[in-house]
């Protein structure tokens, strides 16, 4: 199982026509696995470049999501830039575009001509609202596309506060997403030697984490209700006292129950008629948290935790960014990586989430300088170096 | 360009040992893709099945995240049904599961057995911490993993109410990530016939949606502060009220954010001294707040959206399910669809986010019954009706 085994994406060459996040982050993702990742960015670069905290000039937040790429700055107005960026396109495998609906066929790029150049061409778009029906011209935001989503409704303390989740969320599920899609594409090619359009929009890869969610409603016709750390069906579940700080405790099933009401001394609890039943258990549950509360104000949050662990109950703390880095597991898993930059040390990331035993994702290079591979790139591909602007990077 | 294409896994054979959630939504996806999917369930079956809202004896959340697969019961507590199992894989491309990290091991079937039993096989485990660490062996549950992955730490409305999403993220997260590290390494199978481990975490993968707020974390050292439906970093963004209700503002530039004060009658507001910079709209985010929603009171929210969307502005409402399955943006991109389930009759699940425009995903097979296709599928593999209990079925 030697890890000198070529990666899966590798020999992928993937054109990368994305900005901001979430294009780059399936961008990303196909890097990660081993694709050659093009970056074409105008001569202004991906705005990213310019947002978060820098340091030493780079921003963190642009080299966290674009390892694995190469940069090269192409002007797409101009006819010269258009011309290299078909040479490109006829030699390449993948293309990732986040534009609105229609602009990449206004600038003379339509599914058809993508398809006449490079008939194995796998072309991926990732846009707010999908390319057919009443919205698709209009122009997408993460926060928009949780509140359009449903997303919103159901996140947050209650009815009256529906509420984002801080984390761009559609952004990601939509790259993550696109990613899956255009890998599938490329197996489906590799067979029949076809490439095909992979969408995915941001309002739709929110919705599908409505999940169950979305079951409930589709056979009640009822909405979901906010219930902010409670579960809508079950009692007891959500974050309970300790001595010094709180847990989240998720019993799933009433064996689970009963380990968590021995181990913190209310073996009889499940016997009490005020709470023989999960009905009533949810009908009383302010009641029964404040007894929960009380049991567990005899030991710590960290004892707890163990403790219930060890008795085979879900329970753990909330953990803010700084407790998660230095959590042990998290350590141990790899989850935030330091990568060399050339003139700017080493800056550190986020790890890789899926682990592959014999062909592991790796940090092959760094975030790119703007430009940064724009004469090897457009040399190798036969483009004359006077036909781009290059100087520009 | 027909559509009679086969689907991008077709011939791809998925032996899913998963249940509840993670590795559900993980084998559907690959189902959806095209993949023969051979759900193996003991005698009770998914616990999913007695979950949720039911229909004519059928849950609906079952329904919607089992479609295009296949039931088959084994025990896999006696030699027979491990037997089988282990017949089946022989023949089979992927193994997906979810227990805990051991398990599978304990039952007999380790990586370095499978691996001898089929080298080409790609095994896929979902689970809580990851494999290694030290708390492999804890019970995962995605509120656990909310609340240790620093996602629960930034969403809600302040400091002191970290709260989780009501969406089972970490599951989703998973299991998404999880099929594109599949099918990831089925391209890599196909190159040099070897399979690989596919390993993914509940709380890795929650925790890598963190991102730019990880990013920032890294290069500060600070925690992500929790700001509501409000922006870290800029204002105006956020809830605004009109004369009808609220709507999502999302201005993600200076340009953007001229059209939206020039549509709504505040023309020079970035002109005024209080107002002139973005740091400054920050400091009186509350004042600007005051301003937009009395400016805003002149018209109904539907009109707005309409007209600051006509303007460049990325702008919608919080829609519930209600709101969402009506929106004629969604009726377009078919996310929700009806599947005949015989007995049934129509259930009505999600539709498939990802859209593929030469094969696309399809509905192939309802959810199955418990066992439906334990004799063809064993049958089929020459195993022997009398040795896997499949009267059971």
């Amino acid at each position: 199982m030697g890890v000198s085994a070529k990666l899966p994406l590798d020999g992928v060459r993937v054109i990368d026509l994305t900005r901001i996040l979430s294009g780059p982050f399936c961008s990303m993702l196909l890097g990660d696995m081993g694709a050659e990742v093009i970056k074409i960015e105008s001569r202004d670069g991906d705005p990213v470049r310019a947002q978060g905290h820098h340091k030493d000039g780079l921003s963190w937040y642009f080299a966290g999501f674009n390892r694995n790429k190469k940069s090269v700055v192409l002007d797409l107005h101009t006819d010269e830039g258009k011309a290299a960026l078909t040479r490109l396109l006829e030699g390449a495998d993948v293309l990732v575009e986040n534009y609105r609906p229609g602009v990449l066929a206004r600038m003379g790029f339509s599914q058809a001509r993508l398809e006449a150049l490079n008939p194995g061409l796998v072309t991926a778009s990732i846009n707010g609202f999908g390319s057919e029906g009443p919205y698709t011209e209009r122009p997408a935001f993460d926060f928009i596309a949780q509140a359009m989503s449903g997303f919103m409704s159901v996140n947050g303390p209650d009815a009256a506060h529906p509420m984002r989740a801080a984390q761009p969320i559609s952004d990601l599920i939509a790259g993550l997403y696109s990613a899956f899609g255009i890998v599938s594409a490329l197996r489906g090619r590799d067979r029949d030697g076809l490439g095909q359009h992979v969408e995915t929009a941001m309002v739709n890869g929110a919705l599908s984490f409505m999940a169950y969610l979305a079951s409930e409603h589709f056979v009640t016709d009822r909405n979901p209700v906010q219930t902010g750390n409670d579960h809508p069906l079950v009692a007891p579940y959500g974050l309970y006292e300790t001595a010094d700080g709180q847990i989240a405790i998720a019993p799933s099933n009433e064996q689970i129950l009963q380990k968590l009401l021995s181990e913190i001394g209310l073996p009889t609890l499940m016997q009490d008629p005020r709470f023989d039943s999960n009905d009533k258990r949810f009908a009383r549950r302010a009641e029964l948290h404040d007894i929960l509360d009380a049991a567990m104000a005899t030991d710590s949050r960290d004892n707890w935790i163990a403790r219930l662990n060890r008795a085979g109950v879900p329970a753990g703390k909330v953990q803010s960014l700084q407790d998660v880095f230095t959590d042990p597991q998290i350590v141990a898993q790899e989850m935030a990586i330091d990568v060399h930059h050339e003139g700017h040390g080493n800056v550190r990331m986020l790890g890789f989430p899926v682990k592959l035993s014999r062909t592991p994702c790796a940090a092959r290079l760094p975030a790119p300088k703007l430009g940064e591979h724009t004469d090897a790139v457009l040399s190798a591909a036969g483009v004359s170096p006077m036909a781009t602007g290059r100087e520009i990077s």
